[in-house]
């Protein structure tokens, strides 16, 4: 397969968003890595990002924007909890506590933004719907209408080429992304998922019971428990 | 005319945002008004923003998000300079070096947050097309196209009641936007319209130029210059 030239890959350190990671990789020759510093609860997850950013030599690109500012979440919001759950069928069908508004809404508009200042046209996100809570800014119905708001509102509307994105995984059970990453040799071991904000797993928020699930259906222990052991973390 | 409740205005403090503000206040019980401190070369339009609020006692939120981060404006890189022009004919079709990449997509995405976070649906915003440089982020096509993502990337996607952007002024010509604003007791005298950054007008970028316009066509003086002689600042 003959490789795309440039991309810009939204990536958070998450399983997902890995995953795109090593996926854009293996389709472009050039692969920039873009992370929000946003005032999340769990901003560990960036500095984990860089880590492996840095064994892969992808530059890496950080963005500041306070979303405390806009409040609503617990992942931005200190004051309001972060749900545990004891079982995955607790999550309900409404966006829970941790949906921060329009998150995903205004990471795509700075990225498009920052990838039309560097001439990249192809946006990488590892969004996905199945083994998610239900937030709304993650489903095919949004991210196809924001990717046309995007090539309506930037110069791209008067190029040739518009901006593309790519969100292979939005349709996928998280073990079988898992599974996507591990043919393409993907490192899981500084992924974190838990939003409450340590490098050690709560195992109690939603995201921490999603991606033990995962591997458990994968068959295989999460290299970032792993790795926490090797280093007498857990 | 019945007023609707609430409503949140895109208020950079230009003729356009300040005539939207008005118009908002005779067609909404609660206004709230919004700018964003966006590392802009031209901050000083946001204190005289605030000036007209405290005024009219409407609140004033001020969402900060460093634009430089992106770059590629003369709006938000000082390297950049300000393209001067003798005469609004030398306007290109093209997007000028003030054109900020995808700002209203952004402003609008966390515009909507802000919003969702505080239970208001209706955005107001002073957009036009008409006597503006070719800035794709203003036109109508791109309009619909963002509060469509807006909708389907927030928790209204499951609500009943939508966002609704209000853009009246998008095809009106700036002379006609000023009539409007006038008939509503519109205050210009604080409104800054100037690319360089002073609070008094350069006279010479495309935004100034378009304004000298606009209230010749009006045939009245620019109640800011009025107000900038009576204070000795001319």
């Amino acid at each position: 397969m003959k490789k795309m030239p440039s991309s810009l890959v939204l990536f958070s350190g998450g399983i997902d968003s890995t995953t795109a990671l090593y996926w854009a990789r293996s389709r472009f020759k050039q692969v920039t890595s873009l992370s929000f510093a946003y005032g999340q609860r769990h901003k560990i997850e960036i500095k984990l990002a860089r880590k492996l950013t840095k064994k892969l030599n992808i530059p890496h690109i950080i963005l500041r924007l306070d979303m405390n500012q806009i409040g609503g979440s617990a992942l931005t919001d200190t004051q309001i909890p972060v749900p545990e759950i004891d079982r995955i069928e607790e999550i309900g069908t409404d966006p829970p506590a941790t949906y921060v508004p329009f998150r995903n809404g205004i990471f795509l508009s700075m990225a498009a933004a920052w990838a039309e200042a560097n001439s990249i046209r192809d946006l990488v996100c590892g969004f996905n719907i199945v083994d998610s809570p239900p937030y709304p800014d993650t489903r095919p119905a949004f991210v196809s209408a924001m990717i046309k708001a995007i090539n309506l509102g930037t110069t791209t509307s008067l190029d040739k080429e518009k901006f593309v994105l790519h969100a292979p995984f939005i349709r996928m059970k998280k073990s079988y992304i898992i599974q996507k990453g591990l043919a393409l040799n993907a490192d899981y071991s500084y992924s974190i998922s838990c939003y409450a904000g340590a490098e050690v797993p709560c195992l109690k928020c939603s995201s921490c019971l999603l991606r033990q699930q995962a591997w458990e259906e994968v068959g295989q222990k999460d290299p970032l428990l792993v790795r926490l052991e090797k280093e007498g973390k857990l």
